[in-house]
């Protein structure tokens, strides 16, 4: 089975990350994580991309903030599909990486989440990888049916608290 | 193999979703398309998913303007990768579309590409489709070459243009 | 008479929505509240919306965050007036859900408040029944006249404070 | 039957304004237009108000562009749902209006349309008034038949054209 | 002399206000506060306008937020200059106040300063009504020196902290 | 009588700024006009704002585009009040003047009026210099009945033109 | 003497980066162009920087719209000054592309111009080599007489027109 | 050897400043600090620039928030180099001062760099300067090493923390 490559600007970004490699292991999708920044050790993430196919990776997720071009730059280096996080940071309320990393060129694109939504990232990469598990497909659709109980339970939950407004 | 599902919120949106199109036929992806918006037809919306395994759908585009729900609608119903392409409308030039489209909450990914970014959602559903099939999977990389070629192809003709400043 | 159907994405919202029942309470406006999310629990919302005419449903009110499209989701299946009220989530100040919201398609109109306004919505929505509650319709005026009596008030007591300026 | 009051703001938003009247027209709901400005003609909005009762208004549409009051102020002069049209304008791209009219603090709702959205305004009228007419609430559910009709027609068309790609 | 009045739309705005009126306190410039509302308390509002001469108002200072329109109501009502305080609230830090405030139509100016500007609101009354008044120009030029003054000690302190970094 | 001098930043500005010169000729304010960049002529700014108090300028008007400083920088050296327009340019929509027009710094106000609101910065100049002009401060009264009488009869015509709706 | 790179990201930017181009050649600074994408032939943009010290370059001028991510690729590989142009594309007017060139991580600076701002490009990039070279300075030194000299051309032929308004 | 002149528009961005500050220490780049405003002080801010050569400065390092017109001032001034800070203030999130600061009109380049971006302001000051001097140009390649390293640590460490999630 393919794995997914986690990649992330900065460790300050681990806590952020985190929701996505949870919902990776929750779905049983092999993953390993990089801390690699596009702009500090643009070396190594070529690297990361030239192994690709021979550490059998099928989906990179890139996670990064302010002008956010790790996920970019990974999609102008591999033709597998990348994912990119826009993370907010300390000013533009996420703006600027949600730009940086959407608005790519004709030719490389990036499949952009969330500002912040690393567990659609890891959701996202495990659509892709369930085309070719069917068992990966019906943990999705299980998962689906969770979430719609949990919806559910809170609507019977919150009936309780409506007298008392 | 896997065919793509191509849906626009109207009619008026086909030119522009077109590039979507050629590259799915430029990379031999199998498609098929529909006029199907989120808040006028809910109910065909729901038939196409509840139809996507019967029809061997395996990655959805969907192409939407202003408050644009489709996309999300659609990855609401659906286990399968969903493509979100924003378009830009007469006002908000696209914003409002691609936050409409991003922005989606945790459980229910949208992959987004650029603000009228049709041709990436193309090569990024062939991307996915890639994963289980080798042949299309050269074709990306072949594609890469074209890139590269007609960017290097551009920047020897501007040589001659340089002295004319 | 009708009653206000009040719909909530999720749970966590249920503080922010409470002015909302706060206002219908105050002002005799029968209602009853839902955690239903468009994404999560689609065919739950078809259902709720299905039923409206037979739990005598008069106004929606749909309170949902980020890519908010719970209003849009209502209007594109009832006729009945829907207010939509925009959260501020995270990132972006709300400015995605008041886009998500307000930018509707021509033929789906939301009736939409500020970004939090969840006092205003239940207003609106008693406002819009008023028009076949005469008792109703005198509480509104009532009202109007307690929040002019209650700034002239302010107005007063601040004439005190200006000596210590 | 309640008549519509639909005001503008300046005569040059006529045009603009049209769809919403048309709209009243199509589902015959009584209305009236008046061209009067919040800041130009403060004393006719309030005689307009004030005589909303005696003229049997029972919903106002107001339209306005750039700091866009007019909304704002006859909803702080009345009690009758107040919907409020942004318009653009030449610079903001309509940011400016929407603003202007969505963000009303509490106690003093709008109920605000898209951008330029003034069939939804026309519509949302008719919605409103539909609560207390079963004829007109028949005429809104055909409407939403025949909007359906219209994308189903244009799905259909689309097929033969996908060929020419 | 002539009086400044200033007027603010909720009594909750008074600690930001405040730097206005030390400013006119500060330059002897006589001033009266008012806490009126544009939606909640338009007929007082009107008087106020109305009394201005009487008064021997010379400018308005009007504070407000969110679709701030009391100072463009004001500036309806009145020919004398209008100063407008876009004040932030807890959405959209402050532009949809100030794009309220700022985007007059042509024929209505306000006088617009910056996101909770207050002070320079006091100083620009003061400024504006020093063009009759020479001792208060002399008062305003003496504070642009003070203003210098504290600057360049400020300079000065600041050159023994640069050891330390 | 005072002067306003109107100072615009490049020459390609006039015709914007135009209406301001039409309205403070229509009041009969005196005026002259001067193109003096604070970027590129910064000591022939210096010289205006020095000679202000000889040449018997009461008010300026400064008139900018992009990162407007004009304004700012002539607040920073005159205690008179200054009208500062932002000027529309060929990006960001006016945006970036507005905001590098309005958002001064506490003791150096910039009485800011709309992006491209010159006949705003001309009314408004003369509404400071009709404090001490009854004469000035008669036609701004009759220029707001103008305007009044103006939409009453955009009123009284529109309704010829409903009927053809 | 050392050489300016401009380089931009697709030859369809040639027209927008020319006067970068003029003014590199009006100040004698040698330069040369090169076409190339950080994402579509990332390896040629390491090669051009991995030459830059053999090649005699000085400083870096890039110029990329959308995801403008070249600026920051190049100085993520490079030790020297990269002076950075945001180009406008078809949306969002030059905002995506000026977040994604200046809002860069610590460690990595892009010298950052306005959207479109080409010719000050040129003029930084020889601001930057005047250092070293007191000829040039002097050159820049003059076109500031040069520029001012023009302003003020302006400001006398204005004075004719003044009349005719 | 050149120095840095760095400028504050306010003693209260000092923290802010450090940084940069601290960069150009590191790498010895001689540097002093002012606090100056542009509005405040407008004389010492010309004496500043006009005592530049005999200072032996090469370099503006200019840090200032809202309406941020320092670092223009200065190039409106000068021919050296001008690095420009946009700060952060209460409102608004930086999106003014970025503005003020970055969308210079041509002539008058200010190198802009991120919202609080101290710590590159110094790096873009060294890397202009090490142009003339090959051990500071040697001293910025080991801290492009020290990054990469830095980096490649953090890489090391999170592999541990990845079995705990």
């Amino acid at each position: 089975m393919y794995k997914v490559a986690v990649v992330m600007g900065s460790k300050s970004d681990f806590e952020a990350v985190k929701p996505a490699l949870k919902a990776l292991k929750k779905f049983g999708v092999p993953f390993f994580v990089r801390v690699l920044s596009a702009h500090r050790t643009p070396d190594e993430v070529h690297e990361l991309v030239n192994n690709a196919e021979k550490d059998n990776v099928g989906v990179f997720i890139a996670a990064a903030g302010k002008a956010a071009h790790l996920a970019g730059v990974i999609a102008g280096l591999s033709t597998l599909p990348v994912i990119g996080i826009p993370m907010k940071s300390s000013t533009m309320d996420g703006l600027d990486s949600l730009l940086s990393v959407v608005q790519m060129p004709s030719g490389v694109p990036v499949a952009t989440v969330a500002i912040g939504g690393s567990e659609n990232a890891g959701i996202l990469a495990a659509q892709i990888l369930a085309l070719g598990d069917k068992e990966l497909a019906q943990k999705l659709k299980d998962y689906k049916k969770e979430m719609q109980a949990k919806v559910l339970k809170d609507d019977a939950s919150i009936q309780d608290e409506i007298d008392n407004i």
